[in-house]
Order: C-alpha cells, then structure tokens, then sequence
C-alpha cells in the first residue's frame, strides 16, 4: 500500500477509541468498593464506611463527566471529518494515552483529596488531556485538511479559542493547589460546569471573554 | 461546525454504549472469585466457600439479567431513532452514569445481603437508572422529534407508562429494605421477571394496571 | 414500535457481544500475575513463583482458545443471519452470561487445579455455554426463520449434531472429575483441539461418530 | 452455510480486535496505583511513593506506545483487505492472544525491572506478538489472496522485510537481558522509537539495512 494513499474512514478510529472511553468511565468505579459489612453494623461504623468512600465516589462522578465531555467532543469533531491519516492517528493515541491515566490519578486524588500533589497531579492529566485534544482539533481543523469544507474557518478559530480555555485554567488549577488544593477542585468543578452548560451559553461567555482580553 | 446541524446518526452512540454495557456485565462477575483451595480441603471448607460466595452469585446473576433488560430496551429505542442530538448524548451519558454504579452496589449487596443500606443503595441504583431510562425515552419520543414518524403517539404513549412501573416498584423496595430487606430483593426479583416475560404478556398486564388506576 | 416489527439488522448484537468477547478474553490474564521478585531472586524464589503461576497460565491459554472458538462460531453464525429478533437476542445475553463466568471459573481451576469440584465447575460452566450456544444456533437455523434460506436444512442439522459433541464431552468431563481430574482436563482438551483442527477434517470425523451411532 | 463460502467482511475482526486493543491499553494503567497518602505525608513518603511507581509507570508508557503501534499497523493491514476467512480470524486471535500477555508481563517488568527474567519475559512476548503479526501480514498479502489487488508484489515484499527487524531485535534484547537488562530494555526502546518515526524516514534506515545485508 502506498502509504501517501493511506487515508481511511475514522469508523476505526472511533472504534478503538469508543471503547478506550467506555472502559475509562466504568472501570473506574471500582475504586469506589464499599466494605463487607455484617447485617448490623454499629452506626459509627456506617458512618466510617460512607466517609471513606464520599470523597472516592466524588473523584469518579468528577472524572466520568469529564471523560463524557472528552468523548462528547470527540465525537463532535469526527462527524466533520470523513477520512483520517497516520498523523490524526497519532493525535488520537496521545490523547487517549492521557485520557488512560484518569482512573490511575482519580483515584490517587480520592484517597487523598486534600494532598496538594494528587490535586494536582489529576489537574496535570485533565491538562495534558485537553490540550492534546486541543492540538487534535486543530490539525484536523487547520493543517490536515481533512475537516468538512462547508465548516468556516472562522468558526474553526472560534472553536479552538473556547478549547483554550480548558488547558489554561486546569493550569491555574495546578498552581495554586500547593497553598489550597480545594480552590484547585472548585477550579476544575468550574471547568466541568462550564462545558456541561447548553452550547450556546457557553459561546456567549466564551466570546466575553475574548473580547475583553 | 454549526451547532444547530449536529444531528449525527446514532452509530457512535450506540457503539460508546455497547462498550459500557459489555463492560459492566463482564466486569461484576469479577466479585465472586471462589478462593484457592488445596486439592483435598474438608466438607467444611468447601461449604464455606460456596456459601460466602452464594450471595455474590445471585447478586451478579440479577444484576446480569437487569443490565442484559437495560441493553435490550436501549437497542429497541435506537432501533427507532436515525439521528440523535446533544440532548439525547446527554441523557445517554447520564443514563450510563447509573448503570456503571450496578457493580460497586451489586458487590456491596453481595457482601451484605441482609443490610437494609446495601439493599436501598441497589434498589437507588437502579431506581436512577430506570428513571433516567424513562426520561431519555420520553425527550426522543416526544421531545426531541427524533423518533421514527410511523410509530403512533399512542403507542408511545402505552411504552412510557409501561416504562414508570420499575422506577416505582424500585421505589416502594427501598422503603421497605429498612424493615424488611429480603422483602426488597423478592420486589426487585419480581421487576426483573416482569420486564422478561414475553412482551405480549406484560403489555396484558400493564394495561391491566392501567384500567385499575 | 409495533413489536412485531422489531427485527433489527444484527449489528448492534454484535457489537455488544463482541465487547464482552473482548473483555473476557483480555481479563483473564490478570489471574497471571507473577509477585514482585527483587532483581537477585534465589533460584528456589524464581522456581515457586514459576510454579505458582504455570496452572493459571494454563487455565488462562486453554480459557483464552475456547472464548476464541465461541467468537469464531458466533461469527460465523451471524454471517448466515440478517435480521434478529427479541428471542435471538435473549438466547444471545444467556449464551454471554455463561461465557462471562469462564473468567472466574478458570481463576478458581488456575489456584486448585487437582481440585475435583473446581475441574467440574469450569466444565460446568463450559457445558452451559455450548449448550446455550447450540441452542441459539437451531433457533436461528429451524426454530426463528432468520437464516439465509440459500443454507440447506441438511446443512443446518450437520452443524447441529456436530454442535452436540461439545456439551456431551463436557458432561463426560464433570462425571469423571471425582475420581480423576487429569482425565477431565484432557477431556476438555481434547474438545478444544477437536474445535480447533481445520472445518474439513473435523467434519469428517464428526461424520464417522454419525455414521457409527 | 458452505465453508468454503465463509469470507465475510472484516468489520467484526476489526471491532472484536479494536475492542481487545482498548482493554489492553485502558487496564495496564491500574498497575501504577499511587498510595493512599494522609494530606501531609513526609517528604521521604512522598518520594518513596513516586520511587515505587516510576518503573511501572515507565512499563505502562513504553506498552502503551507499543499496543498503540501495532492497533495502527493492525488498522493499514485491514485496511487494505475486504473480506476474511476461517485462516486470517486464526491469525488474528493468535496475534491478541500474544497481546493480552502484555499487561501481566508489563506489570513483572514494572515491579522487577532489573530482573533479567522479567525483562527477558517481556520480551519475549513483544517477540512472539510482532512474530504474529509478520506471519499474519504475509498470509494476508502472499498466501490467502485476500490484500487489494492493487498493491503490488514489491511493495508487499518491502513491508515484511520491514517487519522482521522488530522480532530480530526483540531476539537480541532478549539474549542481552542476562548479563545487561538495561541494554535490553534500551533495545525495546529503540524499536518504539524506530516505528513511531514517520514511514517514511523509516522507510530510508530499513533499505539502507536492506542494502547493506
């Protein structure tokens, strides 16, 4: 096979990547085990159960929203794009090797939610993953030629400054866990919110933004 | 990309879904490991093995079943759909949400068969489950104007109500696992029988709670 | 959706099962793990830790072509099949049920190889899944109307009878555990390399055993 | 169904194959599980931690690049193939089952990466898997007539020259692993390096190899 002429569907792709998403979100909920308890068990020890999972129960719910999102996009990006090469391949194994360690770091931050280094550390993987998607769309958007024509370039641009955002605050998120790691959670709880909300909302917000920078 | 045109087929969809479907059906049976036993261990030995493990088995063997019913109404609604929308990305996601908590509360229940929170913790999962079931099925069928023209409001109509039986049967085993907890897995027992036997028979019987309300 | 109308093409089917297929042939290998040595082990060190893991790794090879074995013929059947329908797909979550147990099965047949309930468990559960299987199959072949009609019925029943080796083979595998374990084991091997040898000559000596009986 | 008539399509290889590839990259990661640390560990228990886990983190990376590059040849292989048969199915199972040792023999190296043992074994399964794959190309493009007719004989013949060099060297790392693991592990990496470089930089080292041997 010439390999210039390597340019397949993204049904692979997406295949292989469909099912890297599917195990990261569900594996990770076995970092959430309760404990065997006997049929009556000691209010305290309830309570001593519950305490010790809450903050491992919150790392997932954190972590597959954030996964959904990751794969919500991913899926946005493939629908406006109809062939793929070696090079998008790679973009996509990157992100999908940054996305894999999720399960490791969510669940490093939920034994230890208030460790300035497991904070973090998960910031450092959600920012090594957005911004790899980051780089993704924009060889898809801008150097491959390999997105959709009838897709503006202005509206291409629009996009990436809005996945900026990400990278850039999960990065303040990281500074200042070493004085307070909560902000360094509310930070990216931000983030998570800011890209659940309805699209267009986020448009808004997100063109305010640059307009005033 | 307009966001407004983003109404992709539901192949990607699907596939994210049978991923986290196969993986939670799969994944559970991890929990009734049998533990290593020489190759002459006594009759009390080996009792005690199966009967630590027997709970573990009826409650991956439930869950089985339930996730395998998930599985089958979820490819009946897609079976009517051709394209989805953010919306109903959305409802997906959060319906996969609750049903990657059936391993973790099915281990749980596992271990604490008899423990009114192991069994309303269950129940819980899949009360948000079937509820979230309930409500992406209502947003394509009369929300979304996603589903497939020819299949009549009525109809619809008949499959919702139907549908609002789990969520409520869900709800009355949580209340009563305080009490009386094997009562709340004979009610989840009877929800699963329910939505297995054949359609026809069911259909006679929701509608016969239909014309008591 | 009139139910009758749903015969859905068999793709979401196999999506699905194929999810399952993969990860149960991928998960086993963890019962393989080998403990952490340092980097000047004693040979005795390196010896028992070999020794330890050569049942598990057998259990997971003999486990891991089986699956592969099941997936082949699954392939293949729905090669010869368009649509399915609600009892095809039911006879399919039963047949993955089954299958979904060989991973712990094998576990507990990798820690007590010499142990006859564990050597019978595993045929068990290898015996209900060839049986599900054949089941499915004369379903979709007499029972379901969904096989290619270009497939002739002598062809169908041929598959059948060779089909009813496996179950009755692992039956004799379950009888024989109690006394001699080994002699179980070989059995299974012996179904595994019978399923294994090129169509064509099994054929014919599925035709011999035929002819004889 | 005539066997001899058994060349379907390769979309099930494909998602069988993509599915077993996701898990094997997604579930080596749950080996680089970080400590439970309090919220103010002493930094002697910080570097420990960190100490413990670099190694498997190295082993996770490295098996994560090498998965990555065999799921995009896997990809350029089928993508110039239409149909199957009963031969290449066999050849592909043998490939993942050399495959899914990956993660167990990567968790060894990770715990023991000094042990030539350890090293020696992950090779020898990066040996056995590029071994397959090289016997799985040439059945596709020599013996079973299945490759686009379009790409030449010569063109083929240049692809598995290229091939043998990854099983050669794994061969040589595993020689080297008694007296120097380093080198072995030194030469796993350069054969990572070799065939993530662009095909085409490649392409150049393998002929001068070719032309000078």
């Amino acid at each position: 096979m010439h390999l210039t002429e390597f340019q397949p569907k993204t049904n692979r792709l997406e295949a292989f990547s469909d099912g890297v998403f599917a195990i990261i979100v569900t594996i990770m909920v076995f970092d959430i085990k309760l404990p065997a308890l006997g049929s009556h068990p000691s209010p305290t020890e309830l309570t001593n159960a519950f305490t010790a999972v809450a903050p491992r129960f919150f790392s997932f719910l954190i972590s597959f929203l954030v996964v959904a999102i990751f794969w919500v996009h991913h899926h946005q990006l493939f629908h406006s794009i109809d062939c793929t090469d070696r090079k998008l391949l790679w973009h996509n194994n990157i992100l999908l090797l940054f996305l894999s360690l999720i399960p490791a770091t969510a669940a490093f931050l939920g034994n230890s939610p208030r460790l300035p280094i497991a904070v973090a550390l998960y910031g450092g993987v959600l920012l090594l993953s957005s911004l790899s998607a980051l780089l993704m769309y924009r060889y898809a958007a801008l150097g491959g030629g390999l997105m959709d024509a009838r897709i503006q370039i202005s509206e291409r641009n629009r996009t990436l400054r809005k996945y900026w955002i990400a990278p850039m605050l999960y990065a303040l998120g990281i500074i200042v866990a070493w004085p307070w790691p909560i902000v360094s959670l509310a930070i990216y709880v931000v983030i998570l919110i800011a890209f659940l909300l309805p699209e267009r909302l986020f448009m808004v917000a997100a063109e305010d933004v640059e307009n005033e920078s």
